[in-house]
């Protein structure tokens, strides 16, 4: 059905044959007559290049040229697209992508840290050969949201943009809630069970999410991506007792990534939130990833699937391959890199929205009065409060709950410094931003 | 960015100045700076067609042709696209489209019923044409559902697609659950807020929903539409006392679109269905669309947002017109009308699933026995049962409430029907399917 009928083989050279690169190995070859027809010609691998290129994948290998070196498979073999699979925001990955664009190929890689990173300078480097830099598998797994903000959301100017992207938070997070242990119980059995990395720190400290908030940011609001611009926390301080007690308000904690679009401009901002129970994306559990869209026009969607693992990934890197070959040749964050804008970043202290609060003190007449007294110093009003019969804390401390209304952040973190250095107060003050509909 | 790099303005004809028209025509004229920035080139509406063309629709309407008959407007303007937004699956709407495609144009439409009787006739017209005929706006509204399964999932082979397809309906049950009303006051209110036609036949017998899973089977499965295929049962007979038996069961009651892809072939099916709080489409609330998508590589996805409205359709309308602009050209049903397959229909004896069952019975001894007696026979076994004290229902009936585990319906018809004659029973059984994870 292309307007050019190109019928012949879609030459594919993978990069890098690990657990996403196996998984869209065999894709490609499960799937090899219905992608033709869908594509209107042969999607077909011609080599790969990983460091241990002869090992078993379960994959017929006849016609596939293998390389231990990828910058020499690129060097040598006559590929329409390149397919970088090998992760990491510098190095090889970098060298690939980049050898591969100036040489007139096509880019696809799920590598979300190479694109927040250096997704610009790509970006103009495929403009300037005149080919395609997608990325779909970098976001958010199996769910195709770059092509929904790029495509089927074209008609919309972008309000915000709400994550759950990282799967293994959200798993971490999800049987925290069910089980009632502790973070650092629940990473170890993750990480046994494969759900979590040997380091964990991309994902519980949210680097994960903040490089694929970043990518949504740019694509959604057309303006340059800025990976520093994401403010950042993890999950590494949510305690079973939070979690607890945030259900006993009627909230979920989730991880989540917001990127919200403004007069003044760009808020992006990464960190566990309390989720109402009535929210969609309260219910998205496990290793899945949700992302909500705020358009004009649209109203809110919400895309929910498989943030992660081989196959749903592979799905999205398909996705990507299918698109060049039916000849769609899109710009890689929605409009050309000399359109994207340079939009100013809102600080945290700007932020506005309600909170979480939960103080460790001494249980002593006044305590409650001093804090609220802060609070109020401060302008910020209370929502609701609990707080237990006497807890088993260390030394008779108690619990205080405070949920508050719409504040600006930086009254919070004026009113908490002086909350913290009260005599009573004798844990440092947590804090948790709730996030309403 | 395309490899034709073509910039000339994209001149649209379009037909229809309805309320998603009218909407259309205002997105068009709203975002024409950045969708001439996101497509590469401008978006240009040269002309519009409806009975009451000259009607002040809050556009300006300087250089755009106005028509009171789409037909003679087709005939005399030099259009790329035309868009059919007039409705209706024969008439005027198809006779706009046919002399379209004839016409060598591309052609954009939101007309579900058009498509779900005549899709494969004109999507022939269009390759015979080489030209594209799109129809996101036909399914859930703004969600961008017919997208992901050409392209954002291309690399699946799907098992089953389970949808929330009709607004009305959905803010119905919502609305009876909320409220304890029964199906005739809400619906006679959602009437008059604007929710449900003045003959809501389409929307609360499935019609409409059976138009666009017909739709969503043909694009999913790769198999010519066959809209009379689809078993169709609407929400009529839901009564306020099931959706409170359910939400005590832990189910809510939606109506369903669901298709899945057996080795036997396909079952399409459209009826309420009792879906367990856990599952995400149980909290697919007031007018919003869902579909649920099942693929072999990504696993389970799901989308959610506005399935009708001005804006939100529009928001897909544009989309299809912005593929056409960027020089995307796909087959209609994602594969050539040649390469769709004829799949054997399987007829709903044959479905498998779990069952609600409600019996409206005499308060004597033995009813039950009775009832258990004619299930077993049939060889189904119960999962749970709800008998309340008497309810003051006529001539001292009593509901009893039963859920079964899977069985082939072909057993339920038959023991239903041995049930429904015996003396104790006073009233026709109910019977609602539950749709599990």
């Amino acid at each position: 059905m292309s307007r050019k009928e190109d019928k012949s083989p879609l030459r594919i050279a993978l990069a890098g044959l690990g657990t996403v690169g196996t998984g869209t190995l065999q894709l490609l070859k499960a799937q090899d007559a219905i992608l033709a027809q869908r594509c209107g010609r042969p999607l077909q691998v011609v080599a790969v290049a990983d460091l241990d290129c002869k090992r078993d994948r379960g994959v017929d290998m006849a016609g596939i040229a293998c390389y231990d070196d990828a910058l020499k498979m690129i060097a040598e073999v006559d590929a329409d697209v390149v397919v970088e699979l090998i992760g990491g925001s510098d190095g090889i990955a970098k060298a690939v992508c980049e050898a591969a664009l100036d040489g007139g190929r096509h880019v696809v890689t799920a590598n979300k840290a190479l694109i927040a990173h250096h997704g610009l300078v790509l970006a103009q480097k495929a403009e300037k050969a005149g080919t395609v830099l997608a990325f779909e598998a970098a976001v958010a797994g199996g769910i195709p949201i770059i092509k929904a903000l790029r495509e089927g959301l074209v008609g919309n100017n972008f309000t915000r943009i709400t994550g759950i992207l990282n799967g293994t938070c959200n798993y971490i997070l999800t049987n925290m809630r069910q089980t009632g242990k502790e973070f650092a119980i629940v990473l170890d059995e993750a990480q046994k069970l494969g759900y979590a990395e040997a380091d964990p720190s991309f994902d519980v400290d949210g680097v994960d999410a903040a490089h694929k908030l970043a990518i949504l940011t740019s694509v959604a609001f057309g303006c340059k991506i800025d990976f520093g611009a994401v403010h950042m926390e993890g999950i590494r301080n949510i305690s079973a007792r939070d979690i607890a007690l945030a259900g006993e308000l009627g909230y979920r904690i989730k991880l989540f990534g917001i990127t919200s679009r403004t007069e003044d401009g760009v808020e992006q901002r990464v960190h566990p939130c309390l989720v109402p129970l009535d929210a969609p994306l309260a219910h998205v559990e496990d290793v899945f990833n949700a992302v909500e869209v705020e358009g004009d026009y649209v109203g809110r969607s919400t895309y929910e699937g498989r943030g992660a693992g081989d196959h749903p990934t592979a799905s999205a890197v398909i996705a990507d391959i299918a698109d060049i070959a039916r000849g769609l040749r899109l710009s890689a964050f929605g409009v050309p890199v000399a359109d994207l804008a340079e939009i100013p970043t809102q600080p945290m202290e700007n932020h506005c929205g309600a909170y979480y609060l939960r103080f460790t003190v001494k249980d002593a007449p006044g305590v409650l009065a001093a804090i609220a007294t802060e609070l109020a110093g401060e302008g910020i009003s209370l929502a609701s409060m609990i707080q237990h019969d006497r807890a088993k804390g260390p030394s008779g401390s108690v619990s205080i709950v405070l949920t508050t209304h719409e504040t600006i952040e930086a009254s919070m973190s004026r009113a908490l410094a002086k909350i913290a250095v009260l005599d009573t107060v004798t844990e440092p003050p947590m804090l948790i931003r709730i996030q309403g509909e």
